[in-house]
């Protein structure tokens, strides 16, 4: 990681740069899968499959068979840790249904709103490296809370096991119940479009390698919703000298060895804080399986010193990260000056780790600062609000002389007449 | 408007058309603007002005003195029209504020959200047709109730008059007083890059043309927000015997004047009702300033006849409509089953020019069955909400080992190992 001391404002564009994405070229290929899979169906994700991951497919769609197997293979402890954190994700996400609010904005004048499910949505769950069966929970139960009647799920299979049994254990138990063998941007394609097997949705959602990220894109501009841009994850911390040094430096490496494009950000008012952290660091770091990928990603990595928090926190602002960690005892007494972060976590007993899995929290969140203009997702992400206005005679007669006046301003008559029809009717 | 007698629901997809959109060759010469605005700021802005607005342009900044003198210019019957209308918009996303409710999922584990405005926002008004000063009121009050530090907003200044009084004094009016003479796709470019006269933002707003429409989603790709797609407005109308013919005519028509590319659809389980419908609106056509615009719209729009208002309703969820207007004395027991629309009407005062200008919904909506997978704007539009969680040594004592059985089956060991040296701290 390189350190910097008290770097100017001007300095701090450059300092919140994200390693670059190389998407060249990447229109191009993903675009003829798009339209392979658009023409031929169910035989362009069996041609992709044998291609792309070694797999010859029989059918796309999970068995029921598969799915028991799949239950019986899932150790008895993951299961329980998954019904933990089932219980606590489903618990924070239901308490964000809204109740409808009737304004009655002017007598006669009813206007409310109202929430309703997406019908048909479709989570991508990839299995490169390891089985994400966790994006399960943070899609999956928000969806069902929601009432979406269709939810799909698609994960590539691998050549010895077809999915893997946690992924299927964990959508059986949010109540996914279509899951198809389809991987890379072809499953995108898939669940745009849809194809003999399986049915296309008005939105798709979760995590994948560049492919699937351009595939989402470029579906999103044909009219299919998605959940968020994406790119690489990113941690920043801000620790003070009420901080756990080697707590700091373990959250650190969790966000590195995510992938070799991942970002930490380690921001103090203390270098010697710093100094501690890092030295840290180089000790768990030596302890790690995936040491290679986390000495990647911390290439790309800050430390900061500032001469304030609050300094340190209007970096964090400006950088606007994924994952925002106050390592300090007094991190509450800071939260209200966070205006950009996908999720906070106060104090330093609340690792990344927590709500990743299980705290109740959504980890999918927005990164490469994104979380300046969108939220992370949440129920808000599977319904649409429809707004619903109910005006009786002494309604429109409050508010129609307005409407006259305003649609003849914008030049609209026939906006106007709509009003005078209804007026005149009312006198006569 | 052509009729259509109970058709199958194969054929459902083919009555959903929408009039297409030729984009070719757009997304060449956007990207040119794009470019040039990104490269030369304000200067390529008074460029475009004289050449596409025919405007000399001494500033960008509209001063303090124009806006007085634009207040001025307002007659005082349209002012108190937008006070009405303010009024009633104010009160209906204000009801839109959310409470924090802190969940404790686990004893130790607390979560919550948080929402937080959207720090700097753009908004564009068009004022090719006419001045639509009342998006700046669906804008700009939600904008202002989030509590956004900085709304900017764009709008093309005439070579007669500049910028329309009633677009300076409502933007006043919703207390936005950064104002620039900017139109067109150089106006988007603007927002999203910013120049020396003009402050970037990070999430852009308003309707313009194909233009307008293309920059807005070719920043959307670079990471600026955007307020939704876009597409042609439409209303669809569901009438039955207690509809009055007359209204549902002046509302197919205060759609079809928008433009030529409006869609009005016209649904009944009565053939007699859409023909006294069809009757009126020929007879009411006659009558209106944009007669030839109209006629346009009513050449790509439809009248369908069902047997049942319950087929009406599919087909409605179906299309997705932007308004939807249940003209009916039955309307309220209708509104469980409507699942894809933007703003309802229910009943026969509720006319779509209402929602439009006063009732206090929000007009800016989506189209394009965009109503499937989108909401329109909202309060929500306009901010984050970022999540916080606080975890006691309690609570992580309560989760971790189920967090460190999860993280060690993604394979994700420094996650495993965030939570262990807490577990171990404690312990000890």
């Amino acid at each position: 990681m390189k350190q910097y001391i008290n770097p100017k404002s001007a300095a701090w564009e450059g300092l919140s740069e994200r390693s670059a994405i190389n998407s060249a070229d990447l229109s191009a290929s993903v675009n003829r899968i798009l339209d392979a899979v658009k023409a031929d169906g169910d035989q362009a994700l069996f041609e992709y499959a044998k291609r792309f991951d070694g797999v010859k497919l029989g059918q796309l769609a999970v068995t029921e068979k598969e799915i028991e197997a799949a239950s019986r293979a899932v150790p008895q402890t993951l299961k329980a840790a998954i019904d933990l954190a089932y219980k606590n994700i489903y618990q924070f996400h239901l308490a964000q249904r809204e109740q409808t609010v009737v304004v009655e904005s002017t007598p006669g004048v009813k206007c409310w709103r109202k929430s309703v499910p997406i019908e048909r949505v479709g989570l991508y769950i990839p299995a490169g490296s390891a089985p994400l069966f966790s994006t399960i929970l943070m899609l999956g139960i928000p969806a069902m809370i929601a009432g979406c009647k269709e939810v799909i799920l698609c994960s590539p299979a691998s050549a010895d096991q077809g999915i893997n049994p946690a992924i299927l254990y964990t959508a059986k138990k949010v109540g996914i119940s279509r899951v198809f063998k389809a991987g890379g941007a072809q499953a995108i394609a898939a669940m745009a479009y849809g194809t003999e097997s399986i049915p296309s949705v008005y939105k798709i959602f979760g995590p994948g390698n560049q492919y699937v990220t351009k595939a989402k894109e470029m579906v999103q501009m044909q009219g299919v919703a998605i959940d968020m841009p994406a790119g690489p994850s990113e941690v920043l911390v801000i620790a003070d000298e009420t901080c756990n040094p080697e707590f700091v430096a373990a959250d650190l490496l969790s966000q590195a060895e995510h992938g070799a494009d991942s970002q930490v950000m380690l921001l103090s008012n203390s270098k010697e804080i710093v100094d501690v952290c890092l030295k840290s660091l180089k000790t768990q770091l030596e302890a790690l399986p995936k040491k290679e990928i986390a000495e990647k990603a911390l290439a790309n990595s800050r430390a900061i010193v500032f001469d304030s928090l609050e300094e340190c926190i209007d970096f964090s602002n400006f950088y606007a990260p994924e994952h925002l960690i106050l390592a300090s005892e007094k991190a509450e007494t800071w939260q209200d000056k966070i205006i950009n972060a996908g999720s906070v976590f106060l104090g330093n007993y609340s690792c990344e780790s927590a709500g990743d899995y299980a705290s109740g929290t959504n980890h999918t969140l927005p990164t490469n600062a994104f979380a300046r203009n969108y939220s992370g997702v949440s129920l808000d992400s599977f319904i649409k609000k429809i707004t619903f206005q109910k005006i009786n005679a002494q309604g429109i007669q409050n508010i129609g002389p307005a409407i006259e006046v305003m649609a003849e301003a914008e030049d609209l008559i026939a906006h106007k007449k709509a009003v005078s029809i209804r007026l005149k009717q009312l006198k006569s």
